[in-house]
């Protein structure tokens, strides 16, 4: 089957500037920009755990399985350039699923310009599986780290959050262009995506940078859908957005006298300062009179 | 569990001036050499159809999963650069396997000088699964392509071919130094690694080219491993050499006036001259007075 999917898989994408060799060698042959760094990840997504391959639709399920990994780069501030992309295949129907797969793949492949740069397929005795590598570019030294953050810092987040399970986190729009415009145009010190929950991965970023922060609880942009969660479950809409997985939104530290000028402009994206980095350790949360401590919460998926 | 398991992995992994950054943030940053092309490749191998998880020890499955990539970089004549590493991992003693299959992909890397820069881990539901993702480099269109070749070259083979199912297919070298050594001191026209069978591949490489092949089947390099192989299923080692996969090793054409030379080189693994290519397209069995049609067989491995 590889062969003719390949060579389907061929036919399917546009040619792009940086593909010297397309897929159906040995390997792909990619040009890379001079004084350019390489900013690369991999993330897989299985049925059962990130997807239902018998209530969501394949093309919904390959975007996602792309997603993810773009908002990896637009974490980094990279831009993407390519990916190889792995599939797993229960063997029932295994062409048609592939297929189907790859039409969500290759929309957003296109929409972000990002090159299939490589493709395997193995049908297998399993559950569905994709595992994509991103490759990324950057300049030197300008990509964003979570070890980048510093005290007074102001903290940003992008969107609104929560919820996610209900429908956003097969359909989300990966930060990328957010992150361009604002590498483009402001400093940012320090950033990260929220895969596993603002809480738990602010608390990544803080650990990354040796800093604390003090969030303003009152500040979390709550989405229409931890509010609906919420009234399904009983629970509260702020513990849905500080806690739940895959909101794939950005938090974001810059220089505090910058954060202004930021949420005054024009990205497209909604961004909230949420609280200020401190030197002291920890996440807490600040009220008139005092300071309370939070633990990090938040669902770790994927194992 | 994949907290904690990278950063394990990222103190056994010693300093290559290749990584900026390492593994740990939402992406890994390498430097890249300039006016350097990328060359890039994902392959995946699963329990059940190229390993036995039950049978082959953790270290050789890890080795295994990082040498079939190596041996695309190989055949590309790319110095591999990095890799990243998705596993998919049964339930039962997840962290033991994967610490088991890491210490044969360390080992690997450690000797051919390749970085983790990436590492994705998923327990779930079903057979044991690797799928890794390798980046190389090479100098601008000096990268070998299956297309390259021309009627008239020479067709060299590595190594000896055949039975590889008995062992090498756990444990071969990938031939990445052999393709390093022929690029900087010969002119290398086209080149694949033998992972279908000898015939498979032959007839890729002359497709890709537009060529056909005379083989003078009587110096085809036939491994003891066939012989054995044959003697316990009463098959011809010839067979064996021809139509076996997963043999790793490589086929590579060049200039016939070169061929002499390259032969008399020492390069530490053998190589035999097979045949000669030919304008008249499709494999063909060089007799004194006649030519035989072959069919291109070999085993069409992971699906």
């Amino acid at each position: 089957m590889e062969q003719s999917f390949l060579a389907w898989l061929r036919g399917r994408q546009r040619d792009l500037p940086q593909v010297a060799v397309g897929i159906g060698d040995d390997a792909a042959i990619l040009d890379w920009p001079s004084s350019r760094q390489l900013v690369t990840s991999v993330d897989t997504i299985v049925d059962g755990v990130d997807f239902l391959l018998d209530k969501h639709s394949l093309a919904s399920i390959g975007h996602k399985a792309l997603a993810v990994n773009l908002s990896d780069m637009a974490a980094m501030a990279a831009d993407p350039v390519a990916v190889l992309v792995a599939i797993s295949l229960p063997n029932q129907q295994a062409t048609q699923v592939a297929a189907g797969i790859y039409e969500g793949i290759l929309a957003t492949a296109a929409e972000f310009g990002v090159a299939i740069s490589g493709g395997d397929i193995t049908v297998y005795d399993g559950p569905l599986a994709i595992s994509i590598t991103i490759i990324g570019q950057a300049a030197p030294q300008k990509a964003w780290l979570r070890s980048g953050a510093e005290p007074d810092d102001a903290v940003l987040v992008s969107g609104s959050l929560g919820g996610s399970i209900l429908q956003k986190h097969l359909a989300f729009t990966p930060r990328v262009r957010l992150a361009q415009q604002l590498r483009d145009s402001f400093t940012i010190h320090a950033a990260i995506d929220i895969s596993d929950g603002l809480l738990l991965d602010l608390d990544r970023l803080c650990a990354a940078s040796g800093c604390g922060i003090e969030l303003q609880l009152d500040q979390i942009p709550i989405s229409d859908d931890a509010k609906t969660l919420s009234l399904q479950d009983g629970g509260d809409p702020l513990e849905h957005a500080l806690g739940d997985g895959e909101d794939y939104e950005l938090i974001l530290t810059c220089p505090a006298e910058q954060a202004a000028d930021i949420l005054a402009a024009d990205l497209g994206t909604p961004l909230t300062q949420i609280g200020v980095l401190t030197s002291r350790t920890g996440l807490w949360s600040k009220l008139p009179n005092k300071l309370i401590r939070l633990s990090p919460r938040g669902f770790v998926h994927g194992g």
